[in-house]
């Protein structure tokens, strides 16, 4: 017997809404980024359009801060506009250098430390 | 100290093309299959276009069959085209239940009792 798996397209994830605990609408997913050898989904990636006069700005989250709601038909983010606001970010023109792992470590230890919401 | 980690953007992923051992081009990622808890990919679907006259043909192939070949700039599928033939696939606007573990159960049979090429 294999467990139950949920499933979901990625490019159904790819443009959902994003959400705070309140209900109020804070970006979409972009994109996700994958480990190429596991196959995990290493960090989803937000665009926070506009969010606090900071532009289009895109956000890596890690996949468990993120939780599917079926009533908002979106995503619920854990984390408080603060958490956000101090968090990792580039611009959209801007991607970070994904090929080594000194960003990814920032984003680790970013949200490693923090309590969720 | 964190492991390497090599990423890929999953927009990236998408529109790859993917090619026979021998260099054949068989088709494209289409989008693949996350799971919503762990985040874990658990199948990439390709299409065949046209493939072997059977239309443009949705198969769901497990994330190790793919291997990235940064020369030809697309992915590698370590399948033969008999083992593609027989697999479980769909037509494009004809998804299967992802919601239930029966689809998945199938195509994870199928290629659990394949020997790799």
């Amino acid at each position: 017997m294999t467990n139950k798996h949920d499933l979901i397209s990625s490019d159904q994830v790819e443009g959902t809404a994003v959400y705070s605990p309140s209900g109020e609408k804070l970006g979409t997913v972009k994109y996700f980024m994958v480990d190429k050898i596991s196959g995990d989904v290493a960090y989803v990636v937000m665009s926070f359009g506009g969010f606090m006069g900071m532009g289009n700005s895109y956000h890596p989250l890690p996949w468990k801060a993120l939780h599917y709601d079926p009533r908002q038909g979106g995503y619920i983010v854990s984390l408080t506009r603060e958490q956000l606001e101090g968090a990792p970010a580039y611009a959209q023109d801007m991607s970070p250098d994904w090929s080594n792992d000194t960003y990814g470590q920032q984003v680790d230890t970013y949200y490693g430390g923090l309590p969720h919401v």
